[in-house]
This record gives C-alpha cells, sequence and structure tokens, in this order.
C-alpha cells in the first residue's frame, strides 16, 4: 500500500460519506497521483462513484474543489474577530482568529498535506491561493473596522496575521515532525513581537 | 486634452525615448483608454512606432510589459538587504530596503497610478502581481539568511515589509493629495511596532 494510499484511507475515516466529501476525496487522490492538469471532471466523478452532473451541482469547475473551504475559513476567521471581548487590542483579536483557523487545520492535517502538494506543483493553483489568502487580510481587516480599530492599525493588524499564518503553515506542512499548529501559530505571533521591537 | 492625455503626457516626458521606453507608454496609454484585454500587441507596437518583431524582442507578451520592473524592484531590495550595516536588526534592514523602493516609485508616480489602475481592472493582472509580491518577500527572506538571520525571524521580517509596502502603496496611490511614499513607509514601520506592542 503507498503512502499516499494510507494516507488516503486515514483521511476518508475522518470526513463523512456525502457527495461532496466523496468528490473532493476522489479529486485530491487524482491531483495527487495524477496530476492536477492531467484529471478530468469525469474522472473524478467516476473515482467518487457519482456523475459529472452531480459534480457540477458541487463545484465550479476542478479548481474548486481545492479551494471549497475558503469561504468557511474566513467564516471562521471573521466570526472570531467579530466575538472577541471589546477590550481585547487588534492584534490579539487577530491571533486569536488565526490561531482558530490553526485548529482547524490541525484536526486535518493529512488532508492539508495533500492539497498542498497538488497546489505547489501548479502555478495557476498557487496565484489562487495567493489570492486566497490576500482576500482573508481583507476581511479581517474591515472586520476589525467594524469594531471601531481605525487604519492603518487595522490593515498592518490583519496582514501581519496572514503572514503568521502563511509561514507557520510552511512549516507545519514541510516539518517531518510537525509541531502542533496553534503552539507554532502563538510562538510566531511572540517573535513577530520581538523582531518588530526592534524598529 | 483629457486627464488620462495629461498625465500619459507627464510621464512622457520624463522617460526616456528608448524603445523599451516607447512600447511601455504606448502599452499603457491604450491599457488605460481601451482596456488591457481589447489592447493587441500589433497597436502598441504601431503606436509605438516600432514593429510586432520589435516588440517581442522586449516583452514575452502584452502582460509583460506591467511587470518588467518587477526584476529590477527585487535587486534593489535585495542589495539594500545584502548592503546595510551589520549591526542593523533585521527589521531595519528591512525597513531600508521598503524605503528604497519607496524612493524609486515616488520618482515614477504618473506611472505607477496608470498602471494601477490597469491591473485592478483585470483579476489576471491581481494575481500576477500578489505573486510579484510573494517572491519579492522571498527573496528577501532569502538575503536576510545570507546575512546570518535565523528563521522565523527572517521569513517574519520579510513578510512584514510586504504588508507595509502593500498598505503603504495602496494609500499612496489612491489619496487625492498623496503623502511622500518613503515617509508613507517610515510611518507604517512605527505603525507597526506599536501594533505588534500589545501582543
Amino acid at each position: 500500500m503507498s503512502l499516499t494510499a494510507i494516507m488516503y484511507d486515514r483521511v476518508m475515516s475522518r470526513w463523512e460519506p456525502n457527495a461532496r466529501g466523496r468528490l473532493m476525496h476522489a479529486a485530491l487522490e487524482l491531483y495527487v497521483s495524477r496530476g492536477f492538469e492531467q484529471t478530468t471532471v469525469a474522472e473524478i466523478a467516476k473515482l467518487a462513484g457519482l456523475t459529472e452532473r452531480t459534480f457540477f451541482r458541487y463545484f465550479a469547475d476542478k479548481r474548486e474543489v481545492l479551494f471549497w473551504g475558503a469561504g468557511e475559513l474566513q467564516e471562521l476567521l471573521v466570526s472570531t474577530v467579530a466575538g472577541a471581548p471589546d477590550s481585547d487590542a487588534p492584534i490579539t483579536v487577530i491571533g486569536a482568529a488565526i490561531e482558530a483557523a490553526g485548529v482547524v487545520f490541525e484536526e486535518r492535517r493529512e488532508g492539508a498535506v495533500l492539497r498542498q502538494s497538488v497546489i505547489a506543483a501548479n502555478a495557476e493553483l498557487q496565484e489562487r491561493e495567493l489570492i486566497k489568502l490576500a482576500a482573508l487580510a481583507s476581511a479581517m481587516a474591515d472586520a476589525l473596522r467594524q469594531r471601531g480599530v481605525k487604519d492603518p492599525g487595522a490593515s498592518l493588524s490583519a496582514e501581519a496575521g496572514i503572514a503568521v499564518l502563511k509561514i507557520a503553515f510552511e512549516r507545519w506542512i514541510n516539518e517531518a515532525s510537525p509541531q502542533d499548529l496553534p503552539q507554532l501559530i502563538r510562538e510566531l505571533f511572540d517573535e513577530l513581537k520581538v523582531v518588530t521591537g526592534a524598529i
């Protein structure tokens, strides 16, 4: 049994056996084993035991399978920012939001690793990932402004948070014995304070 | 005389009348007046008084006209990081590099404003811009590591610097009476210290 197959089985066992989930797992399996460009929607649907018509009821195209979670992630970040105590400083609020995202990724590490290997192999997917990160920063900055935080503090805090998430995520994905992601995120926020303390 | 034409004349008067410059100005004029998608390489060459063959000697495609300066910008950032005093803290080194970039943009404001209006109107160009910014962060982090700065400090400092550049640039482009960009960059680095001080 290949490593991919083992990881795939572990992912499968965690996810619900619904149509969307089956399509996502089938897509990821094919993207990893034969490459994103070489995979067709027909093949994904077939492996999932579903029709192409069903595929398109859930996803606009084969790229969107990889980015479907972006909307949920944005909602999590924005709702965490909105729900933070009034007395919390903007960077504390952002820290809580990024850590909440870290908890979600930590629970889905196997899927995140497979997904990242697909994205790393394709320039177009990497561009899409950067657009997604920029949109998350923008949404968190908006959520801070809703709390009355002025610019440039709102934008700076949000962008700093996304920078921490990006660096933490890369380390977590690439390390053979990864640290707990939420813990890594907390350490990077502390390190950010040390780094900027020298300004 | 339209505002675009006036701005275009002011840009033209600053740039050298060489083939690359003529092609860049012709392209920008057409992208602004009729849109990026609607403009052909043949039209750019014609307006510049040159042939398509000459265009392709300088640029791979019409998109690259807008991103030709990215390589020079990266060199400027990397060489500023490499040439900073040994005793400077990583964030101070990054601050100096971003400010040097700010000086260059400040000298070319009219061209930067036109270019940004073209990019803002096209999703594919925005993705390319984000890729460019990510590459600049990565190149600066590498340059810091060459100076012996360890991670995550190197990555964090570089990403924080790009966050400042992005926010400063957006404000500078969109304000009717813009502040001096290098000054705006210095203020945002100071604000970053204030923001992260609350971690």
